[in-house]
């Protein structure tokens, strides 16, 4: 359900994870629950590592490598509600990929009629799970996101 | 939120738990989706520990002691569907107290106006975590769950 | 994410559908939280409308046509535990397309390496929404379920 | 479970609401999962209508009067991490109330030991639900939500 790379708003790459809104996902109000909405940025973020890495890459990273990537702020504007029948579309691109954390971008896109219906942002720390103290970046994880930072960063 | 021990069906006493159907515990059909009914199981299984023993009574157990309770069956008839603005209750009695596995009864209501929602059991086994085995039920689970058994249990 | 068609155990064909565990579909054991099953299974119902009529079949269905199904039973035996880096694949059949209900059989298996981790079924009656009472299950759902019944149904 | 009323950072009152981690809040790095602590802020919400007007309030105004508190913007830091076992406190207090739209301010604090672990801010709209428009606040609600306006607002 990956579609192509595509290039955002600023410039680079970015990564797209499509996914249907689920029958449980909306609210009394009939639209999808705002809290799902971050929950819809850490799918695209799941798929991120299985798709480049594997099936597992993001599990072992926590388990084996003792390696988290908590949120430490959370972001998002809501722009046009999402209902049960639509698709979203989540594009990830990377604002900034610091020595210690790293600023994802997140757009939730409706699939059909096309419309941006959400943009937010999720500042994650790397973290050693065992002390729970940040770390620096492992470079691998560096370079599985290198394409993704945006070219004229400005979140 | 705990209601007064009342007698089921059966005999015996129960464990009541009552919480508000919550805003997006319905789906797109406007009603409670039903996997939540079991959601609402699991949480008066938790409040029985939080009430009988402590709040952390149950991580506990599972995180020191390394005993858990997974669900080797579940079932559910589901009588009357719940919607936002009603409170649940839910009941908890036990059918069966065996030496390996214990089997919860739970009953939905319907606060206001009365009515039975829905009625379901689990069957949980005890194991050690570690090994993921099946071990015998600790003496102090039996001892808080004793005047929960049924009388004329036929589940 | 859709496999081809496979033969279950009993006779006929079954509709599968593969999603990857969660990063959040876990509980505080470590394992996939057992009212998760019972979404697995209906996320496996949803993909059947969207596979075989369109993104919006269920949601018109319900919002045009005034139809549901609301479970009216639903049970599941736990075999094994899924856990966070496990791919689900959800296999569905029919061991009975009555004239007011469908029961639909679902086995949840683990992709890697395979296992089958959990075996349900739901019993749906077919109700017209605006007045919550049963109705003959619509010809077009009976049309596309039809491959899908178990050739020697014993449910 | 609704604490008394407190005195906030700024001034004025605050409404509180306390509930347990639940199990199945927390996810595989066995921390609540970061979606859910904007979860935990939209029970406060409920709460409040709940226990300063009743159980059917905020159903009410959704169904029988067609307005709706749409969130076009949320923010959160995290500061700390809730675990299964904690109890979680819910602090809601208004930085603004406008004309048309309400800023709820929420913190979320661990009961015990006590510590503040996240602190965030979800701007509503008050909207038509029926023409999906901004109205303006209906007096009752800004009679129910008045004495929780911040007296030094500053968000």
């Amino acid at each position: 359900m990956r579609g192509p790379p595509r290039t955002p708003a600023g410039a680079g790459v970015s990564f797209r994870f499509a996914t249907p809104v689920r029958f449980a996902d909306v609210d009394h109000a009939g639209i999808v629950y705002y809290p799902r909405f971050f929950h819809l940025f850490h799918l695209a973020f799941e798929e991120l590592w299985r798709q480049r890495i594997g099936p597992r890459a993001y599990s072992e990273l926590i388990d084996r490598d003792r390696v988290g990537f908590p949120a430490v702020r959370a972001e998002c504007d809501f722009k046009l509600p999402l209902r049960f029948g639509d698709t979203a579309e989540i594009e990830v691109s990377i604002p900034r990929l610091g020595a210690k954390s790293i600023t994802f971008r997140y757009r939730v896109h409706r699939a059909d009629p096309p419309a941006l219906c959400a943009e937010g942002a999720v500042v994650c720390a790397v973290v050693d799970l065992a002390r729970f103290v940040a770390i620096a970046v492992p470079e691998r994880v560096v370079a599985m996101l290198d394409d993704l930072v945006e070219k004229s960063a400005s979140m």
